[in-house]
């Protein structure tokens, strides 16, 4: 684990005070900006050093062939990479031929700082050159979340001292070479020289760079402009070759004088459009950004994200990491969601190239969930992309011999990219995670419109794919056999009960939607039979126990196989799956990430409460956590069976994933659906939120270091404040009609007028469960 | 199915009286001779047309990296492709400049045999030119199986009607062309260019070729020698470059004057020695056939078989083309493993790429059984193989976390070369395969010292393994989960009864040699407690019982399963694994090869006849044999339960699988394996024939159209003659002291002197099991 104890804990703000640049990479990703659509790394302006250089446009991937030592039918032929696009972000400097660069000279003082409220990175540095001229520079960023193709740098340079000659060289930079990675699957495959030049062009202080990728054929256009305050003698020219765009401005600054450059960005992408269409549409949103300038651009990013965290901050009282921590997870979650419109929210959003860019279940099952309540327009939009897939996800499914749709397990445009099956294509529980994620926005939101539109088709066509996937047995069972649920430790077995419960859900709601809407039902040629089969494999569906042990099987037969050796297994062999084969893993008790424990948490209807206690206790003994995603799942779990100081220990290990890099490998870009996961532990762990038939439910009970917790959320277009104290929780309606809550189970109404008081759950205290040999959770006793 | 009516059905011999170019690749591997180190395909001398030109040493192979989509620990990172090497074999012929190619001109006639007693490939052809010149070639052609280094040709050209003007260009060429390979993963990997000169030399009417392999760097030395007969003013010349030898000689032939040319080979191969020593080795064989001459290297070639035969010879009356067939089968087998001494018996023999040239437990489980009871000292030699890659094995089993040894499930050298874990690494049968055949051969043979050398050691490691791989659950039985069987379109499941019951023979097996042997066990490690353990988990193996259905399941849950949709599965879907996906075929109920049916054949110890008899008609519904190694095994258990009928049909397919390329792939190379089936269902089938507690026992019982069966078997170092006819089935001892045997389990005794005469057992006719729609064997009532 690697500390930086550079981050100062400040609740509105990441801030770095020292340059390390061991950790460079991992702050490039913690820093990083985006709005979903446009993604920069926090790469230092000048260029270099760096961890890894990173722009990214949301959808832009190169294809390459997925080859297999031996060959099967239905494997994907071609994956897809996230391409790292024309680096806009360059600001050279040069002050009197030497070019600034950390490494040389002596850095004075150093300062960067991500701001969760104006959602500007801003960097204040003083060196002095190795030639003895000092300097300052300070420099803001931002990417868009208003005007979604724009980011924009502030970059300012004043002398310290004495008189400065200097040359600022603004730059797009095309194929930068990124260093190569490493063994670990995790890793995204490296591909060279990606972007064919088309055109370039430039002018005044503009420059535009056209590129096309070579097998994808994308077509991607970035252009840049600039607004130059400094002393009359300054100078300005600009050049174009095919990979690079360049301005250059010469400055001489007497002490006191400054040289302000204010850089706008353009970025449009497309696979269809032309170039000269493409590179109008920058020319446009280029044009439309510097007649703005700095200060509107910077003033409508601050109302934008006022907006959000009216509707979405949450007060952590009485650990100021976390309070911190769930701020930077959700302006980050915020960040990969905002402005996705019609495309994939990655597992890294866009603020790496890790796991090569992909979208994963986690989409749905972390991330959504915490956007449906914070901000929902965003669920709808990447929801959207999905039903925009289903005609490959009806191809896929065709291809593997079912009806309904497929989903992919790894995509960037909804092809199936996953080159190893058994935790990829039989890993069909994402169909059901979708559904879940369309159920919950529906009933959260409200939008009975998109229910109608989009739900409803995708309901049918993930529920289409259980009929067809599963079969009744000789005892009327419905089975789903050789299937992997989402422990990757485990594989390709039969009934694994997060997948038949999710599936169980799935298929009644496909009928009950369909019910609602019987016109648009028929349309997908949806009848009653169809209907009844779905809520007959619902109904039937195989739920394993484990009588002799009174626990759930994670999948049928998986109490009967052996317990990893955990005494035998050294801290170095984590990650197992870096350490030991496949086939070892899934045949032996051990478990990755939280699977039965997640669906406890997702389908806690099908569990009763003694059940949930000696299963979670169970699993805890099994669970490994080698994945992000789980720790998240155990707080929420952890808070309710009672082990409060468990799930704080949970909680903190999800909030400081990236903040603390604790699975090593924040450098390739952040965990976002770890970083969803804070919140969800917050909210669906200490506030105890579930959704139950309609309703809003909460089961308030705080872990002793937390004195405060308060939580706005939006639901059914109102929003409501959940402030909960030791004692007593208060629900307060900040607009729209009243509404019902559930609190501990029991029905209340909260309105504007009228805030809803209750007490605050007890907890009596009882023996937590032990996790494996070296896999407890780091505890949280240093906060108080 | 093709059918080739230009093979004629004889009991002695394969012949082939008219060339049908749409199936020379098949008839190539059908007519392919080798001795198990040196394997010709059945090339025409002059080298075109060809189907699979083809040359193989065994053991020389060119490595390539494996790739994968998706990486993951422990999977092997180089793969093993068999070399087509040095083609020696060609002899091309001019008539007054016009090339003799069968594609052109007039083949007047054409007749290719091959002699099972004999070992030579004759063949006989009329030509005429497109120039309207005239010729008879006679060539004949052998793979020496007394001198494993050495080949020979005779090639005999003689004018018809008129003068002839000949060239003969006898060659050496090295990095022939080879046609590439489809998208079939059981297709071999085609590299090109593989062999790098390192020298060439030529003289009087000789030639030598050194190469050496790229990547794997094995040096392969091949020189040809020849003795010339013709008219005294043929001319002869010598030339070598980097890739081709050519010794040249031409001859004008008057009506009545014959061109005679003897051309003898010689190759070698090492991954160790020099050049120089690899030279002069081979031109020391190359000297000592040559000067034996052509007779004597037929007459010692003859002798062998001889030899062979009246160890071996399996007589069936009332089915020409079975007679035919298992003589066939035989021979090849006899080739395929002969010479091997000390290198592998691959899939195909050495008689095709298919496959890469790998070995599989195909060789163990059926080549082995074949030879233990024909040519026992091959198989001591195979096993010794198998006993030399134990540091890999062993190696490879800490790899995976396991201790003893894991053998290879496909390889060349001993390293695991299969990239699909499912289907490779998992199977981990092939070490009770291995320890199986172990046991099988020092029984047969009563080998005591290769027991206590190599077999105990071999039978140790491989118990070890399974300690390690499996475990007692809290009911006491002894677990073996997350492996795959011998049906491949099954993987990764607990239990399988194959398995179990495969190790459960092993881990007893072992424990008892090691009580026999206490002094070599101590050194080999093992104690007192060590063999306790193994007797242990042999005693309390999991043997998992359908009550419901009265049947074994193949592995636990099988029988759960959803059946496989045969109806709606057209004919040109199989073999499935090209049309399904693996997830779709694992996770129902379909067999692809026997695996509980072999067990029962196997270990039919552990079934009682009920049992079998619910099982063979359970599984025969499931059974779709997309693999060559299910028909005879079918057959066995056929006979065994008292179908006759359809025993025969599945002694048909085995034994016509290649001669009527049931599968489509027989250009590729022979399956050996089936072939083995042949001599397996008559033996095992209808003889009855398996080892109990040291006895050879027979339960003989003939279908109706199989007038007569007689066998003979080596049994302890003696050859015993079991002649079985409808009525009275006779055993007689040719040499060695008196025998036990026991017939239809009552044990009686046979000696030189005095045969045992016992009645042929009947059967009360039965319904017959019923296969999968489509899937019926072919019937056999044409034969009467």
């Amino acid at each position: 684990m690697i500390q930086h104890p550079a981050y100062l804990v400040e609740p509105w703000c990441l801030r770095e005070t020292e340059l390390d640049l061991d950790v460079l990479a991992q702050s490039e990703s913690l820093f990083a900006l985006s709005n979903g659509h446009i993604g920069w790394r926090g790469n230092l302006d000048e260029g270099e050093p760096y961890g890894l250089p990173g722009s990214y446009l949301n959808g832009v991937y190169e294809s390459r062939p997925l080859p297999y030592a031996e060959d099967g039918y239905g494997y994907p032929e071609a994956g897809q990479t996230v391409v790292n696009v024309t680096n806009a972000k360059l600001i050279r400097l040069l002050l009197d031929d030497q070019p600034f660069d950390v490494r040389s000279g002596e850095l004075r003082t150093h300062e960067r700082s991500l701001d969760f409220r104006s959602g500007l990175l801003e960097r204040h540095v003083e060196w002095v050159s190795p030639g003895r001229r000092s300097v300052r520079v300070r420099s803001a960023r931002l990417v868009s979340l208003v005007q979604r193709s724009v980011a924009a740098i502030a970059y300012e340079i004043e002398p310290i001292g004495g008189p400065l000659r200097v040359v600022v060289q603004s730059e797009l930079v095309a194929n930068e070479v990124v260093p190569a990675a490493g063994g670990d699957p995790r890793l995204p495959a490296v591909l060279e020289a990606l972007l064919c030049s088309e055109s370039h062009e430039c002018g005044d202080a503009r420059a535009a760079l056209l590129h096309t990728t070579v097998r994808s054929g994308q077509r991607v256009a970035v252009a840049m402009d600039h607004r130059i305050e400094g002393p009359s003698s300054s100078q300005v020219s600009a050049e174009s070759f095919p990979d690079l765009g360049r301005v250059t401005i010469t400055a001489a600054l007497e002490p006191g004088e400054r040289l302000r450059v204010v850089k706008f960005v353009a970025y449009g992408w497309s696979a269809d459009r032309s170039g000269p269409a493409l590179r109008d549409q920058v020319a446009a949103a280029l044009a439309g950004a510097s007649r703005m300038g700095w200060d509107a651009l910077a003033q409508e990013q601050h109302a934008y994200l006022d907006d959000f965290w009216n509707r979405a901050d949450v007060e952590v009282d009485g650990d100021a990491e976390i309070q911190q921590a769930v701020r930077f997870s959700l302006f980050h979650v915020l960040q990969a969601g905002a402005r996705a419109e019609g495309r994939a929210i990655p597992a890294k959003g866009l603020t790496g190239p890790g796991y090569d860019g992909h979208a994963f279940w986690d989409t749905e099952t972390y991330v959504l969930p915490v956007l449906t309540y914070t901000a929902p327009d965003t669920v709808a939009d990447a929801l959207r992309w999905r039903h925009s897939t289903l005609p490959m996800a009806k191809e896929r499914a065709r291809q593997l011999g079912l009806t309904g749709a497929a989903f992919p397990w790894r995509t960037i445009t909804g092809a199936e990219c996953s080159g190893y099956w058994p935790a990829g294509a039989a890993a069909f529980h994402i169909g059901a995670d979708i559904a879940d994620a369309v159920v919950r926005y529906v009933e959260v939101a409200g939008d009975e419109r998109f229910e109608r539109e989009v739900g409803l088709e995708m309901l049918a066509e993930t529920a289409r794919l259980w009929r067809s996937l599963g079969h009744h047995d000789t005892q009327g069972q419905f089975r789903i056999d050789g299937v992997t649920g989402p422990d990757e430790y485990s594989a390709v077995a039969d009934n694994n009960l997060y997948t038949n419960l999710m599936a169980q859900h799935n298929l009644a709601s496909a009928a009950d939607v369909a019910e609602r809407y019987p016109d648009r039902a028929r349309r997908l040629g949806i009848d009653d039979e169809e209907m009844a089969a779905w809520r007959d494999a619902a109904t039937t569906m195989c739920i394993p126990y484990d009588d002799a042990l009174g626990v759930h099987p994670q999948a049928e037969a998986f109490t009967s196989h052996e317990v990893w050796d955990f005494g035998a297994t050294s801290a170095d062999q984590y990650p197992l799956l870096l350490h030991f084969p496949y086939f070892d893993l899934y045949r032996k008790q051990v478990v990755n990430q939280a699977d039965l424990v997640l669906a406890m948490h997702l389908r806690g209807d099908a569990f009763t409460n003694d059940e949930k206690a000696r299963n979670f206790a169970y699993y805890e003994a099994l669970t490994v956590r080698d994945s992000s995603l789980s720790a998240c799942t155990q707080a929420v779990i952890a808070a309710e069976v009672g082990h409060l100081v468990l799930a704080h220990d949970y909680l903190a290990e999800a909030a400081l994933m990236d903040l603390d890099d604790l699975e090593h490998n924040t450098r390739d870009g952040l965990h976002v659906a770890a970083l969803a996961g804070t919140w969800i532990a917050l909210a669906a762990g200490f506030a105890g939120l579930r959704e139950r038939q309609g309703t809003s439910g909460f089961a308030p009970r705080l872990p002793v270091n937390i004195t405060r917790l308060a939580i706005t959320l939006s639901i059914r277009r109102r929003r409501l404040r959940i402030e909960i104290t030791p004692d007593t929780t208060t629900y307060r309606l900040i607009d729209g009609d009243p509404l019902p809550i559930l609190h501990d189970g029991q029905l209340g109404s909260v309105s504007t007028e009228i805030p809803l008081v209750r007490p605050t759950g007890k907890v009596p205290p009882s023996e937590p469960p032990t996790q494996p040999f070296g896999r407890e959770p780091l505890r949280r006793q240093t906060v108080k």
